[in-house]
């Protein structure tokens, strides 16, 4: 049973029409407005239907503030008790699905008010005291963003543990390293691997960056102007796990730099995931097949039963758009909004709930695909052999060993190359003396340096795809992870 | 009673999460997909939750197709008799929302076809004859934008009447033009009005335009290549009401772009409506009151009853981010997509759907607030009447009168500004002299044209704010909109 | 020589900064502003940096302004003639590189404006007379997106010609279709080339529609409110290639709906190439080797000559995010911009110039690839037979001709392919015993239909990939392009 | 002199058409590319026109590298010598523009290291050994953007200041504090400043942040594998003030993170100006008129004097558009691209040069505008004073002295704002009599709290707008800033 499921009661009325001719259309689409501006003005201001997600943050702030204001006496010990024992009511309500959400009441900061209200009485009509709904739902968003933070966080953790055991199991894997989708030089699978991992804890340390600066507490910042009560805001910052109170109470509340930058953070992470699933979605295509997944993360035809569609991968690739187009939304929101609260920032948290929820399918969705995944490894071996892809190794040697300036080299390399392909061979097959016509003064220490095994062996300065490297990296990463 | 929302049962699985500490919140928020692939699998491949919103166009698609079937012999009569039959009654339990839509068979599609097949056995498998989900789904989308551009044009039809009538009502009310927001030259409010009406007429058109590029039919593309049976694409392109069956199999299933050019013409209809609101936003603002709205479109405080919050206005400018958002999202995910259809393509629904609502409501907000507001004359009247509005007036005399070079009338008039502005008057309030220092030549006519009544009046060439121009381009738009 | 690259005197300021410490990059960075407001007000204002493009654009508009003044004698026949054989001379200047643009002078409009006064005197004072900066730069604007629109128009048409002709070339040429990435049906190359077209074909069609709908003219009406003088706005409007003056002077000086349209419109073509772009790079990597792209629209490397990197597709690819951003960028520019003229429309040129440069740059090079581009038809061919390709034939057979319903078929099919995947085989090779014994009323017939060859012929419904319906969709287009 | 305009004969070739026919335009418009491949090639792989921008940093990353490969023994200590002299004259060539840039080599790395091996022979040729194009130019361009970075972190310190120095003037100055853009309660002007303060604080702490990631040297990383030769990454990464070199060469040469971080934190700090600007042309409009900005940041007009257009506000507010622009550039040509290099990451520099530069001259203007505006107090006050702007206050006292649960006050505080509305009067004109007939036990003292002044220096909790507190936090800031 799932708690946090919308409401039955209040899901977003979805207007739909027929296939009818326009006027059926009409009376269907913009029926619900025929009632007029009551019917307008509840579709604008009724938020229930998507800010319910904020209940238990609403709950854990109003008990906050709730202790403080008998802390500080604005309200009695007998009040505060009273909201406390009502508060934890209304969590177990609707934990256990027995609470009804009221559109009529707009949204959950309201919703939660009045069932109080109607349980506890007068006691209820004092928690809003020295509190507006601006500072309140401040709060409650910050609180949530947060949360989806943290939660997000555990999934990068576990995906990029994932692909640190991956990497390890494949330190030592030749596949094709790939420029402009060309084979380029050997890498190990591992490697390749490990690049996302870089990648993801980059996504990790922007999201602890941006749970840093957004956890300072909005709440005593009151409408606009802070309050006229001797609230202590220190205290209820402490008890919601906030380093602080924010300083300025105009800007907190017209402050949602902390979803934008949640949904930056979001847009990068959501274009790394797109990258990997990019690759997944190209290394199960039939030419390629340098990766096998299993049907748990395809789908099949039954026409067809060779064929898996890697749709977990595509979606992941989607999700970006919807990431990106999230962020854009509250970018456009928030450009050019006079001080300090207005109605256009209740457009907020559908952008941020909806972007959250495609992370977490997408981290999870990649996770499995990772885990599941099986390596080709003859056929990787087999591609990165092709294509003379150790001629950089080939130049590298002329440098290292015969002292030819680079650019030099390069000229040199080519025209082996070239002597290699026009014979139909690989450049490890090519006799030493068709070398040597081309440089006199490579030996047969050469053929010591241009298989895919020396070559991927040799790159050994940090950051270079040597198993040994990969072998370390991988094993330091999974320590760290653990 | 809304048989368009979605079903109770469907509604989408909203993760939520805990203020508390961070295990907790990831067994709320991870917790569906701890059970593994199948969870994962389900979230992406179940479109249910938001493509139930296509029954209408999926029975309609199947009547069609059935229909053909029968005709060319492909299906018996009998056959499509129950089929029809059946479809007719699942029409009718989801109008009385007697109809269970069911998660396992992940969209509408499915659901619809089990049902079916469920209630009239064999035939109902015969149905998918020579049709493929990815047409089927592309046939039914577009007659679903197809469906919400004849709502939404219906919508735009009524704004621009109501600003037509509002324009008709104040073609000779002054108020000042702004360049910059900065006063600038008196032009009537109808004037002012019914420049909307134009950028409006303009939406129309552009989703007139888009209609007719939409309106031909994928049916019968099936999943990429066409299909082996004699079917008829002409005759299920005209039942839908379509221009012709669509001409290259791979492109049709392959295509979203009516999806993204109908979020296109939102998108800079979102734009004009964000640009009235802005300015109905300032315009009840204390500084300015040049307008008033009614309580049915604001919102108050029970503590400050003067108050009256434009929220309207504010949700229909912020609106303009979600559907900016939208259009973003579906072009990148269509960015770089080989073909012909991939999973990422079920992403172009809820983005669309989520447009279109929002761009029924800022319509319909606009409208009302268009019909509400109440022009306080007095006010604009002052405004315009400030600031030397009409120094282009006294220009353009000193230019048709006295023969003077535009740029040199430019300066005289520069300096006789300068010296009412250093006497704190007015224009029309400096004495002939005064004028007559800075060229001798000015007659006493010249307070014939340096009224904002006399400014306005003069400005009769075409598309010009004079109030017989208005009350005629007025009255033409009623009797064009009648 | 080009006589349309910006003057060499005008460049852009580009600031810069060092590599060294803060305060040394904070001079080079932000040196040019030390010198003040003055700085500071040049950099915004002057937009000579990128408007001069619109030389010739305002040339033609003040020739045709300055012929209607006369016709309506608001300035003298020698006062016009004076003016024309100035404007000719600049228009020889600039075409010859002799004209230098003065940063000073802000903007294309006054630097031609003051040009022409040192020459002619005051007669050049009289050319601005009915007119403002504000219908003027409309104007200008207008005509430089329309010669864009025709520019670009030629270019699709010369894509789609290319397409055509390679599509008539391999009208059966077989190569897998693909859904997913995954084989899925066999298809003909001429039939995947052929669908671009289509979708080249609806991008004209928008462009052709945008084109329609700015085609009206702003000149005269002035700053915002129209003008005084007696015009003829029909005169200019025609001269100018207009179908009409604009409705509403308030509308025309605040509308930049056609610069947005235009960028929807690239924006949607540069999915489509994009779409496009992405085949080829996997199309040439190397487990595809599906086509061959020469040295001219390759890089290579000096080490590695095999190697050919598909950078032109490559920079199409990615000039969508420019041409995506573009739109973005001007949508957001004008949200909630109050009427009329603002100087954040200011911003309107650069987005729109730079867009235009990547579509004509990303289809020059998309047009030079598909015509240089060489198939491998033994590759494509050998994929397109493997994997089953022609299970859906099989089940079509039994359907069509054993009269199975349409999802049992299915079912037998799925026996049948999982048997020739057991032993290793294709669909064609597989003995008609073993078939039999998942449904033994199939016969030899069924070899008839289970070749890729039989395959695409079968498709011969509208829109299928059957190589007649390809030759001949293929010929229409040559013959309509033509 | 600028040293760091873009060379004049590079200047990017800009395309341009005629208003004539079509085939005219054609042949300008797409004259540059009728020579066929090589100039279309030439287009997409030239980038000088724009990465020359880079020549500081290029300099310093090839002075590093070769310092390291002298002391590894990879090349000799002469030929280091030979090369730090040769890059020193570079160096001072490009400063003094004697310095000639090439288009035909393509790109600023070229022209530098052809000039080299031009002016000092073979020991040039060595430079780029155990390099690669692809981790030179990502070190390059991490370099410019940490640049980019200082330099506008110094710029918003400056504007922070400004703003600080304003609200310690303006600490106790009263104005209305808005929601809605309604008046809702008194603030001070340097509470509203301030709010800035915190905004561009977090924008500060944002760049710190993405400045503290990138800091990573990719030299070393080669063309995707890492080198084979004996490189001391630690000792190049040092040398250009990196923190370390970057873990894995994959993740190295494919990683644009940092340009998308470093333009969504410009994007973000762009929003914050655009409130700003949006507020400012507010202001100076003439129902408000709360402050005056002198001529210095205004655009008048010859004919109208008094007129002062916010030029400078307004591009602030229209660059925000620029900036999202090149952050959803940037984030769509990097979705879904394959690892490693790819053509495409070419896209990335003119996106962050654009939205570096646009962001300089934003805070350039805005740092002008607030050292410049005048206050005009009386006007803010008034405004403050009007609209009941201090009901807060009277239903605070009710809870406070007369211990009225909070909604109830709200009731009799809108009762009596009522009475008051109804009797034409402001709450402080009310008589106490009256007051009482809502709620008896009102005292005298409920003039002590309906005063702007007593509602302002009330709200003194952290973060009030009391003119104690705002006198406090600006001070701190002030000497924090110093």
């Amino acid at each position: 049973m799932n708690v946090d499921a919308p409401p039955e009661n209040i899901t977003k009325s979805a207007s739909d029409h027929n296939t009818g001719e326009a006027q059926a259309a009409r009376l269907q689409w913009g029926g619900r407005f025929s009632e007029g501006p009551a019917a307008i003005m509840q579709a604008i201001n009724a938020s229930i239907g998507f800010d319910h997600r904020l209940w238990r943050e609403d709950i854990a702030g109003s008990l906050a503030h709730a202790a403080m204001l008998a802390h500080q006496g604005i309200i009695s010990q007998d009040d505060e008790t009273a909201i406390r024992n009502g508060l934890g009511e209304i969590h177990a309500a609707i934990t256990s699905q027995k609470f009804t959400f009221d559109p009529a009441l707009e949204d959950i900061h309201t919703n939660i008010e009045a069932w109080l209200v109607g349980r506890i009485g007068e006691a209820g009509r004092r928690l809003h005291t020295a509190r507006s709904r601006n500072d309140q739902v401040a709060t409650d968003f910050r609180l949530w963003v947060r949360n989806a933070i943290d939660a997000i966080d555990l999934q990068l953790r576990d995906l990029m543990r994932a692909l640190a055991d991956r990497a390890a199991e494949h330190a030592g894997t030749i596949m094709p390293g790939f420029t402009h989708l060309q084979t380029a030089q050997p890498v190990t699978f591992g490697h390749h691997l490990l690049a996302y991992v870089e990648m993801l804890a980059r996504d990790r340390s922007r999201l602890a960056d941006a749970r840093a600066r957004l956890n300072q507490c909005p709440l005593g910042s009151a409408a606009l102007a802070g309050t006229t009560f001797p609230i202590d805001r220190n205290m209820t910052a402490q008890a919601l796990g906030f380093t602080a109170p924010t300083a300025n109470s105009l800007d907190a509340v017209s402050d949602r730099d902390f979803a934008i930058e949640f949904l930056a953070a979001l847009s990068i992470m959501a274009m790394h995931l797109s990258r990997f699933a990019e690759e997944i979605i190209i290394w199960v295509s039939a030419p390629y097949r340098f990766i096998r997944l299993s049907d748990a993360y395809t789908t099949g035809s039954s026409i067809m039963p060779q064929k898996r569609n890697p749709d977990a991968a595509e979606l992941t690739r989607a999700k970006t758009g919807r990431i990106f187009g999230a962020l854009l939304a509250l970018l456009t929101v928030m450009k050019g909004l006079p001080l300090a609260y207005a109605k256009d920032m209740q457009e907020d948290k559908e952008a941020v709930f909806d972007a959250a929820d495609a992370a977490e399918l997408s981290l999870a969705a990649m996770t499995g695909m990772v885990t599941d995944m099986q390596a080709d490894e003859a056929r990787m071996r087999d591609a990165a052999g092709a294509d003379f892809a150790t001629a950089t190794d080939l130049a590298d040697y002329l440098v290292r060993d015969l002292d030819l300036p680079f650019r030099t080299a390069h000229h040199v390399t080519g025209r082996i190359v070239a002597m290699a392909e026009a014979r139909g061979t690989d450049l490890a097959s090519l006799p030493l003396a068709a070398m040597q016509e081309a440089e006199p003064r490579i030996t047969e220490a050469v053929f010591g340096v241009i298989t895919v095994e020396a070559s991927v062996a040799a790159r050994k300065a940090i950051g270079g795809t040597a198993p040994d490297n990969v072998a370390r990296a991988a094993a330091a990463w999974q320590k760290a992870l653990s």
